[in-house]
């Protein structure tokens, strides 16, 4: 069935000629877009779906999300909002919860999590593992993943397991050999936590090699509590994203610019962390890609609002609400190596929101507020 | 009718020597909480209210809201994010356009807002006049106010109007006089915008002393945009609140400290307007009393959302999220004088919210996540 968005106040698609368009309306066919252009143009349809004056966006495509876990860390959360600094250490209390959870509850929780992301407008969201540690709990925690999402990364270098904690080599071997073998079949990417503490240049290098062999896409937790060779990797292993990027010097900074390897900026972690804010205005002036994405996980950032990531990228990271907005739909989209998302044009996916606001600069305007009014995924109403 | 609401996972009342309790059930007949105890001695009820493990919190107090206006300030809002600074000059855009409104934009506007505030947990909600500024606007303001909320604010005294700019004593002579004498059939308190390019502290003595003798509560918009002697005036002349209190000596903090006037911080304000965040630790510290609200305005602060400002009150302004969830109650039910509002007690208004999370620490911890599940107000499901 055919399904027209009629009276629609702003349309925002992402194209570069016509970003933001008046008195536009949009044909959906199947779970595509059939048609964009002037509303007295438009062809019929057998469906049609009124925006009352709203903006109407493409659906937030949200490119790094932890949602195979179980438990939750507010405890951990309110010591360290009374001062306690933020060092990734806890990651390993949500291992030990996740590797004594069912199927069934780390299906539910991350239903749970796509449901509500889904419901603030996300209609695209990755997940990753990283929360198993182990050949049975990665493949695991892949294979819940790949029921909820075709992005799916292998996390299995989040942080070294404490059984692992007096031979870190030995772990790095595992992950770039059996637990890689697992965790193919289910993966569409593979990402390391390059970081002091976590994994160092020439083990995110081993892991990040091993997984290209083998076919998979490569991202990298970069630069987040420091500077470090993350992004500098990143860009040279041609990976799809460096993500958080807080930590950037000149050199960080150019290899980006002159690159195909979008910097996601999580600005949830940050706010979560009490931790100083990436710079995403020098990125965009140096002519880097930028996403923005919500780092979904129970330790860092337990947020699954791209409209929060939108106004926090305003508030403290030099992004105007439409290179915002940009970064949350076509960045994520870039970030995903997707180009069949992130735009309202003919081809795309039909993913698009109809805000509760004539205009898509409210999403910064009126921060906290829940503005998405109707989302169609695929096509479909949800 | 009663109502019993049954399996809470954390109840928080307010009540300073059970806090946070759990394991306990609360009883509601009509209007008011009748009952609150262990649940294995609850007594029967008509209703139930399967809370399946949640949270229970006391509905949210915004005792600062700006909600009758016409028109939106997005594009201002844009340039502001793009580097101009926030001068409160915008005020006099929304009042041309809410004098241009009929009663029923207006009311249709108020109500929208009210009932968006609503959903995000919020039970009370004080409402200002203030974007009329002559007699029939305040009035009619006021008149529209009145409709919603029981706690109206006369705020004739939010900016000098346009026509009264050489002439500004005229336009105080006005506001405590005619003016007033129209705005108090429909107003409880008197509010005042005490702050350079607004009112100086002998004009907002004037305007408050007059609001007194006519039987109107207290209030001023403090020490916002710079020092000022706005905090030491509402203490003063015992005034319930004084508000945005972001720029403040140590004379200012020990008025407070030594008063029951409560400091009502509005962090909304400051993410929207990239300010400074005002120092709630210290006041807390001091021994003051501290209540958050959303300032919800077209200009300065356009969120609804309480959950929004107990995130960022403790994200920015050192509150612990128990802290901050206290001063989304109790405290701005303080603000208002209310001692029936912002606790689950028995004779308090039956007023409460049911979280989608196990704890009060998630509305910090999860920040920009709708999370509210259920309302009552007033005993009745919302
Ligand atoms: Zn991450
Ligand atoms: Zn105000």
């Amino acid at each position: 069935m055919s399904l027209i968005v009629t009276n629609i106040g702003e349309l925002v698609t992402n194209d570069p000629e016509h970003n933001v368009r008046h008195d536009a309306a949009v044909v959906v066919d199947g779970d595509r877009i059939a048609w964009v252009g002037p509303a007295a143009q438009a062809p019929a349809a057998d469906l049609r779906l009124d925006a009352d004056g709203a903006a109407v966006l493409p659906g937030f495509v949200d490119s790094h999300a932890h949602l195979i876990f179980a438990g939750d860390r507010a405890a951990e959360f309110g010591a360290r909002m009374a001062g306690q600094p933020y060092t990734g250490g806890g990651i390993r209390t949500t291992v030990a919860a996740t590797r004594a959870a069912s199927d069934d509850e780390l299906r539910g929780n991350a239903r749970r999590l796509v449901g509500e992301a889904l419901r603030q407008g996300t209609t695209t969201i990755e997940i990753k593992s990283g929360y198993g540690l182990s050949v049975p709990d990665e493949t695991r925690s892949l294979r819940l993943a790949a029921e909820l999402s075709a992005e799916t990364t292998y996390l299995g270098a989040h942080v070294v397991p404490a059984e692992y904690a007096d031979r870190p080599d030995d772990y790095v071997e595992l992950v770039c050999g059996e637990m890689l073998d697992a965790a193919v079949p289910y993966a569409k990417w593979v990402d390391v936590f390059c970081e002091r503490g976590a994994f160092d240049g020439d083990q995110a290098r081993a892991i990040l090699t091993a997984g290209a062999k083998r076919g998979l896409g490569l991202r990298v937790h970069a630069n987040q509590l420091g500077p470090g060779p993350g992004v500098r990797l990143a860009v040279e292993l041609g990976a799809a994203s460096a993500d958080h990027c807080t930590h950037l010097d000149d050199a960080d900074v150019d290899a980006l610019a002159g690159s195909d390897t979008v910097a996601t900026l999580l600005p949830g972690a940050e706010f979560s962390t009490r931790s100083p804010y990436p710079d995403a205005r020098r990125l965009l002036d140096a002519g880097a890609t930028v996403a923005l994405a919500t780092d979904c996980n129970p330790g860092s950032s337990y947020t699954s609002s791209m409209p929060f990531c939108i106004a926090l990228a305003v508030r403290e990271m030099g992004l105007t609400p439409t290179e915002a907005v940009h970064a949350a739909t076509a960045g994520g989209a870039a970030a995903l190596r997707r180009t069949d998302l992130g735009r309202i044009s003919p081809g795309a996916r039909a993913d698009l929101i109809v805000l509760d606001a004539p205009s898509h600069l409210h999403l910064a305007y009126r921060p906290g507020v829940p503005l998405i009014r109707h989302v169609l995924q695929h096509g479909a109403p949800r």
